[in-house]
């Protein structure tokens, strides 16, 4: 058994482990060690042929070379997990740290770009230029709104373009909310919830559960989608609502189709009787007093990281009936890694050409089902779930077909 | 025993082996096996810690992630092997066999990277772009000139942008001469030499072996180095020589430092009477009757991919005393995976934030030096020569102190 370690403790057994081997993603031979009769079949004269082979057939590259089975974690450094814009070289270990997550447990070979640019124009011709490399793009830690503009760009450049802190965090977050309501024994389609922060992540969580296509300034409702009864999201200035000051497009468009009340105002006035509430805003954030004033049994997710929105035993000393956070060390782990594995899984398998919308919603409802009996403490399952790749990979690639 | 196999024979199991494992190059963990109590180590929340104290101190990024021992090679297919401009993802396999022999040669990890993009420009942009993720450039198979002004560009970015047609090239070729004119008895700096093709590789084997250094309209004499007694390199047209029409500046100015002579016109009447012959054009480019016309045991590298210049059986019966060439299946391979691996070995050990002339000057001399008695058919050790790497990466680095 594992002692039981502290903050402290982590943070510092992580920079021994990083600097004993040098980060922790490295490259090697598919087929082992090399031998002088192989020289000549990875590499010239050998190496011509497969060259002249997809000159002549370019789909080739999906069977011949890495492209067939890599991508790319591509970030510009610009909103580090909760440490904001720390820029392309201190976002390295968490880039190099999902190209590892993606090969462990997605069996996905996957490679961290971090780039020198944080224009959202030259981003997209960044990643315009990279794609003949890759099979899929993960986008990672980009700042909002330009993490919109780049990757609504990039849907039609014949691979998929996927940023992860938008739509891997609003799958698991669907998924953990549709095991929360049974928990607190209320429909998901009568939930009324308060989403805090209006980034990358709170506009996309909210899309999710609302069950929306967004596109540029416009937002459809998906069919066949179970969705929340009403969403509130909420910025440094308060709710978004329909026609406020001070709303980016995309924004604008969100608030066009949440909000029914029409509620403006602070978080603690809007969040008055709400059903959820989830904090991707960072430390501090949600108050002891907002969740005492919530509906009965509220249900509380605190996805800030390294830091929650609130201490979850403040969370539950104020009322909360579930509670989740992105910590591995606590339960309920609302952790992306449940569903990007999977998701470039699919996209490997299926060659993808995008991922759609569709596709997010069947991931999010395969994820959930593997909870078969939640808990207060057991709504999602752990990244070590047996097969847990395969099953949103399955689910994802059902979702193609349709 | 390996059978011996025809280039048919090769090819088809090229294709077989590339097909078999999805190309090359994969990605692994450098700890081995994740299990849960890594997880928090190498990913949220641990690895915030890293990056906070890259954020602090950036130098940090070379002992705590994978850029302190990871290089990129960036192609945009414009020039690739003999095959011509083939496109970006129709060159994805050299570059793959590329990484590959970085890591199995040199011990160095090292990714691939081919580009939509085509124009010098957009090249350099992408460069500088994606730079803070790695501790050097390999480019690779781009075509002249704009490789000479992509690479000029990016000499001031903090890591090494190393453009291998040209300098690997230079630097095995004039490994291999050094022996070569040992085995003929002439001194080196008594030798007259032709070289047929003026792209990356013909003007760069120039500078090196006449032991200049170039930036620009400009060429100077590096101090301390052995070099030949004259040059003439030939392209399309004819002899470079200073003045003559249809020349880029880059020939422009290697012919304002070679063809002491100022002689012009066609090959066979510049080759009279020389004592080398490099071939770095393509098939067909050296006939017979220049062999024959050539001064008294001539030595003839016909280095063209994966078909040389001409066929070395016929090279030997015009009368060349030492032959080399470029395929594996042949004696005095002339190959850049010579240096290359220790070259990015010596940068990733010394943190170089460039690659000197000195310092290929120096490789070029450590590699010649690992052949102790030179024959006709032995002026160059072979990929697999015990400590290679290590060899030609301690000279680089013994240069970077002078």
């Amino acid at each position: 058994m594992q002692q039981p370690t502290t903050p402290a403790e982590i943070n510092q057994q992580a920079l021994e482990l990083h600097k004993k081997y040098i980060g922790k993603l490295a490259t090697t031979a598919q087929m082992g060690k090399l031998h002088k009769a192989l020289l000549p079949l990875v590499y010239t004269p050998g190496v011509a042929e497969v060259c002249r082979a997809i000159a002549d057939k370019p789909e080739l590259a999906y069977t011949h070379t890495l492209k067939g089975r890599t991508v790319a974690v591509i970030s510009d450094g610009s909103a580090v997990l909760g440490l904001g814009n720390i820029g392309p070289l201190a976002g390295l270990p968490v880039m190099e740290g999902k190209s590892l997550l993606l090969k462990e447990f997605g069996g996905v070979d996957s490679f961290p770009l971090v780039i020198n640019t944080q224009i959202p124009e030259e981003i997209i011709t960044f990643v315009k230029q990279v794609s003949p490399t890759f099979a899929g793009i993960n986008l990672e830690d980009i700042k909002a709104p330009g993490c919109f503009q780049v990757e609504e760009a990039l849907q039609d450049i014949g691979i998929p373009v996927f940023h992860d802190d938008q739509h891997g965090t609003a799958i698991v977050v669907k998924a953990a909310l549709l095991n929360a309501a049974k928990v607190v024994g209320k429909p998901f389609n009568t939930l009324n919830v308060i989403i805090v922060g209006a980034g990358a992540a709170g506009l996309s969580v909210a899309r999710m559960l609302l069950g929306l296509e967004c596109l540029g300034k416009t937002c459809t409702l998906l069919p066949k989608v179970v969705r929340v009864h009403d969403v509130i999201v909420v910025d440094r200035i308060g709710a978004l609502v329909s026609g406020r000051d001070k709303q980016n497009m995309y924004k604008q468009s969100l608030a066009d189709s949440s909000n029914k009340r029409m509620l403006s105002g602070s978080l603690i006035a809007v969040s008055l009787g709400a059903d959820v509430i989830i904090g991707v805003s960072g430390p501090g954030a949600i108050a002891s007093e907002i969740i005492q004033n919530m509906a009965k049994n509220p249900i509380v997710f605190a996805l800030a990281n390294p830091t929650p929105e609130i201490d979850p035993y403040l969370a539950k000393q104020a009322g909360a009936a579930v509670v989740a956070t992105g910590r591995s060390n606590m339960p309920n782990q609302i952790n992306n890694v449940l569903a990007f594995p999977g998701i470039f899984r699919a996209v490997i398998q299926g060659k993808l050409p995008r991922i759609t919308q569709q596709m997010k919603q069947a991931a999010a409802a395969a994820l959930a089902n593997c909870v078969k009996n939640p808990t207060a403490t057991n709504i999602i399952p752990t990244p070590f779930y047996p097969g847990l790749a395969d099953i949103v990979a399955k689910a994802v690639l059902g979702a193609s077909n349709q």
